[in-house]
């Protein structure tokens, strides 16, 4: 929109605004109030390119009410979408704390590259892939069609959703991440440029169109007669994503030599700096601020402001919970108060509450955070009987917790929440059975879960043990005793001074 | 509100709108600007939990102005509030780095802690002691009385207040926090766990219901006969409380061994990291910026608008005059460009202004500021003289500078500035003695010192007693020896590879 | 704006609001839209210190809608001046984790000083010259005149930018960190503390004041027929200003004891922590969407908000595009994944992005950010050459890139996006020739390139060589050799437990 525009608008505004009086039973009150709430509306269904650029700048849509909530949603959105990249500065910390100090720039590259390659892979095919519609508009319920490369297409008269790419980029690059952790200390790079870009330009992004996007068969934002999946922020589509495809590499690459013993028991590799773990930890939560409430897609409405506070709270004690109980846990079990396990049971608590936290009450967001905690403990013991070797345990906290998130929600979302957040228009009334619902939500989320798994475990599975047949996923043993900073990266991450 | 709702307000908006016409001066075109006005108002009496959702959806409420002013407040509060919580990232990194490398986990694990405890404490208790009302919807000027586990009750329709309660837990954390790092390197955890709930569930929220409370004898955001004390964001309210809980602890727990040599001269026990100090201030400093502009608890009106952006500006003058009075005195006195003098006068200039931040001009936050670095330093000499060790200096940081920052509003706060932030519809109108004000403000400002160092001290320093008898509160001579990360945490916090 | 005097607003707006159904063509209900464009436009000009309190509260600028969008404004840009003021903690990590252990606390006091000294430097002059206008309203277009010390003064009825105060202050900041990397490990702190207020105070408002203030004789904000520099986020305003200060102090000090061999090849001198340089880098990557975005100074109006989330994928696409770049050209050319390239890819991606993000294609800007990684090298490796040492090349990131962005942008600039961003009320209407504009805009890019390596260089080069002749640039060698933190900073960064 030009200002110059904007000055012929007004006229028209005037015009209508007049006109207005003419026919006091006329519906155009009606917009600002509607124009709110839709907008928040056509956000969600992901089919709408909905800038405010592509208006049709017809009297309705110039209404000065609708474009100042254009703008805040905008202003909330994209900061959401920057907290939402902040995540990778706290997985970089997270993952470069939990490794052993010889293999700290190995992680770290990827973790840059993750949002870097992520970005383009995004760019050139993943936001199509998930969000693109062809020249009429249309995308099947399986995969997008169009708007690669951010090109125009007729249908929607150019590329305008600039906000909801960011915002969907930075999700990508968090489940590329995700799986980096599960393969960290023994992964050759050219492998890892090769599933992160596989990942976050097509395995990722279906998974996307198939929960979020309007047209997605399981997607709860579009029709009303189709599967309805309640995962707002994606505990499946993002956690499970990135957890399930990290446990097919690390299943794929083996565990770092020397992790379990002669007797089979796993030998402690401990991370080399827990400063580093805390405050990766903490930029991960606060940037699930971003995750959580940002996922509203919208603020200026008021049941979307609501929304969006309630998200914050329910997720803050869903993570406080996951950390209390791991705690409690782990000095219950062992006498020891460990500080890795409790910033992982933040993790598990943050994971566990993004599928449901629009239609959960406070109490149950605590039994959500708990029950991930324990789920990550018995997750990470089950994977050490297995000889599976995750050093980030981001099976247990994203794929594991990131299950446990999606099936909670089918038995505790409230009818009156689900209403709220899933009501008009995309008339989803399906609640949790212990609310007394009738299941069927329950079986659309074990239905995301297992999908999830297959898709995700297939796809993943069979690229990982090409890319091992091969002999391009697993660095040699030499340089993985020497590191692969020294080995690959040129040095050292750390060179002290002699004192 | 539902969608589906809102399209049936949409109706009843059309109605009243064009009834309008027929009254040429109803009252209803002020409900815009009123509304907006309103909202901030309400807000800030804490009675109210004023959610959108709580609204009574007449005619006059849904007006489509009220609405997005609403949704831009909740945004700009949730966004304050991720920043309020990121300094907890902030406080662990800090810490962290001001403490010997042998006690990094003990005091990361606290600084998690504090965000996980206290919002378990601040959920069952601490919400409803600071903000909760009766089924009456009435509470005491001492405490509050309601609302514990976010409940429902009948004044208030249920519990809505998502953003209020997102914020205030932050701060709660904050409290709690600045406390741990008085008593690091030396309290048994179970004695933290203990002052940790301790604090955020009662000592805390008891303080903030008298000051900011609507219903609270001190509060200024209340009826206009009452007492009214002007702190802003909390320089008593939270940094008080969490400096003079952490004085009471450093007493009783005693210096960390070694810390004053034979001849009763403190030995310096650098910090091992300087890099993480720094971080931690910075994020510090930034997450202020949810602190203090997010305390004005609202923007979509213009009052609020300017004071936002006015405090942030105020803030970073005192900030930056802390720095280099700091950097200045420690040159004078040592000849040496003191890194961590800077950080601490840093957040000695930060916590200067917090009280009074919307009523002090550029010139005063500068002096405020500069006279909160010398107050640091005085204050830290002066600990050390008396033996007490707080390897932090919170607090000298948090209580002497917090003191300073009550009174100095009592000094320099300007009639009109008091007026624009205090006024309608609070009706406080004293102002700063230096500018011809009665001195009412600054007895009053003077009484909340007193208050709250008698309160939390006797409270605090009780509890601290009473684990110190009982045994729970020092750590033993060997585990203090060892590092409390071997004896209590299951290993250190750094494993480098030999190389 | 006192409510009480809202409430009395109100009754004048009603008044307005009512008359105007007497003349069904009068103008005022144009006023809602209007306002919203007319906030953002006048907010541009820098002339105008728009907060809400400045407003004649005539029945026009009561409009509700207006002060909502004055709201959004400010909570938009507050918290942009927050992000990029979060940039200073990015290159505090960044620096710190780049130049060897034993000077680490030095650059840190720096990185923390340039936020103190530059908020005291700008608060008493730089804001002055930057945006400052007389008693009249009037300054020249070469510098400012006023407002110093945020004085009043009758043209503006008192100091009210608040929220340009601290977005500028931001900005200044981060000019002055930029030179202290240039110059890292062998310069006297008080040469230090002499550039950074000279920087701020003076030399780099004065650039400010050409491009950016109304008044400017480069700005495209101004009047229609002046000079219209494209410079939208400042890679020639802030980062050609810091990166060419660097490297004229870099030239004047000379290179790191020990920096070239006998036979006069660079000696590696690695930083000491890769793990800080890949948080300053993320925190950077973050800050910078507040750089970019938030320099259109307003999203309220549908303008402002597509081009703000445009601005941020452009941005993204550019750092993605840098960063990937560094990595296929270091392992193309040395056969190492060179996690530092990456992140100085990443850094100039998004320098080189900074000057032409509103106006260019999003493919243009993977070619923007490709190329700035190429430059990136190649200055590096002629600075090498010419035995010039850069410890963190500040010079190549911010002075090389910026010039390549400023001159990326008279070639690539699309006439429609300029129209967009520059057009009413500016009249700008010059694009990249590459699109097949008449030349004029690139003329003018080149100049501000000219011109501000002229003035930087001349004046930041005069002052370096002063202190040069003076004996204050230079450490001692010993100082050197023992490390600054040892000889001027009272210890080690660095104090870890024997275990």
């Amino acid at each position: 929109m030009q200002i110059g525009a904007a000055s012929a608008r007004g006229v028209l505004f005037v015009f209508f605004a007049h006109l207005q009086l003419l026919f006091a039973a006329s519906p155009f009150s009606r917009l600002a109030v509607d124009n709110i709430c839709g907008v928040a509306a056509e956000f969600r269904t992901g089919k709408s390119d909905l800038s405010f650029g592509d208006y049709d700048y017809g009297a309705f849509s110039m209404d000065a009410t609708a474009e100042l909530a254009n703008g805040l949603n905008h202003a909330y959105m994209l900061i959401s979408a920057f907290l939402v990249f902040f995540m990778q500065a706290g997985f970089a910390m997270l993952c470069a704390g939990s490794v052993r100090s010889k293999n700290v720039m190995n992680i770290l590259i990827k973790n840059v590259l993750d949002a870097c390659v992520g970005c383009m892979a995004f760019y050139f095919f993943g936001w199509g892939v998930a969000y693109g519609v062809d020249d009429d508009g249309e995308a099947s319920s399986f995969i997008g069609a169009g708007s690669f490369f951010l090109s125009k297409n007729k249908a929607n008269g150019g590329f305008s959703d600039w906000k909801g790419f960011i915002f969907q980029w930075a999700f990508a690059a968090a489940a590329a991440t995700i799986t980096s952790g599960a393969m960290a200390e023994r992964t050759q790079f050219a492998a890892y440029l090769g599933y992160s870009f596989l990942l976050t330009a097509f395995v990722y992004p279906v998974v996307v169109h198939w929960v979020w996007d309007g047209n997605g068969w399981l997607s709860a934002w579009g029709d009303e007669n189709k599967q309805a999946v309640i995962d707002f922020a994606g505990s499946g589509v993002v956690h499970m994503t990135g957890g399930v495809a990290g446990l097919m590499g690390a299943i794929m690459v083996g565990p770092r030599t020397g992790r379990f013993g002669p007797d089979g028991k796993a030998v402690p590799m401990p991370g080399h700096n827990a400063a580093l773990v805390v405050l990766g930890t903490f930029i991960l939560w606060v940037g699930w601020y971003g995750f959580n409430p940002g996922s509203q897609l919208a603020i200026a409405d008021g049941a979307s402001a609501e929304v969006t506070a309630r998200v914050a709270v329910i997720t803050t004690l869903a993570a406080a919970a996951g950390g209390v109980t791991a705690m409690g846990l782990h000095y219950a079990l062992y006498k020891v108060w460990d500080l890795i396990a409790v910033c992982n049971g933040v993790l598990a608590g943050l994971v566990s509450i993004t599928a449901g936290c629009p239609v959960i009450e406070p109490y149950a967001a605590v039994l959500a955070g708990a029950g991930g905690a324990v789920i990550l403990w018995a997750t990470g013991k089950l994977l050490l009987k297995l000889k599976i070797d995750d050093p980030l345990e981001a099976f247990a906290v994203h794929g594991a917790c990131g299950a446990w998130a999606v099936i909670f929600t089918g038995l505790f979302a409230t009818e009156g929440y689900v209403a709220q957040a899933y009501g008009a228009p995309w008339g989803k009334t399906e609640y949790g059975i212990f609310y007394g619902g009738s299941g069927a939500l329950l079986g659309n989320q074990i239905l995301e879960v297992f999908i999830i798994f297959v898709w995700v475990g297939a796809i993943m599975g069979g690229f990982f043990y090409s890319m091992k047949v091969a002999g391009y996923l697993r660095s040699s043993p030499e340089e993985e005793a020497l590191g692969l900073d020294e080995s690959k990266h040129g040095g050292s991450a750390y060179n002290m001074e002699k004192i």
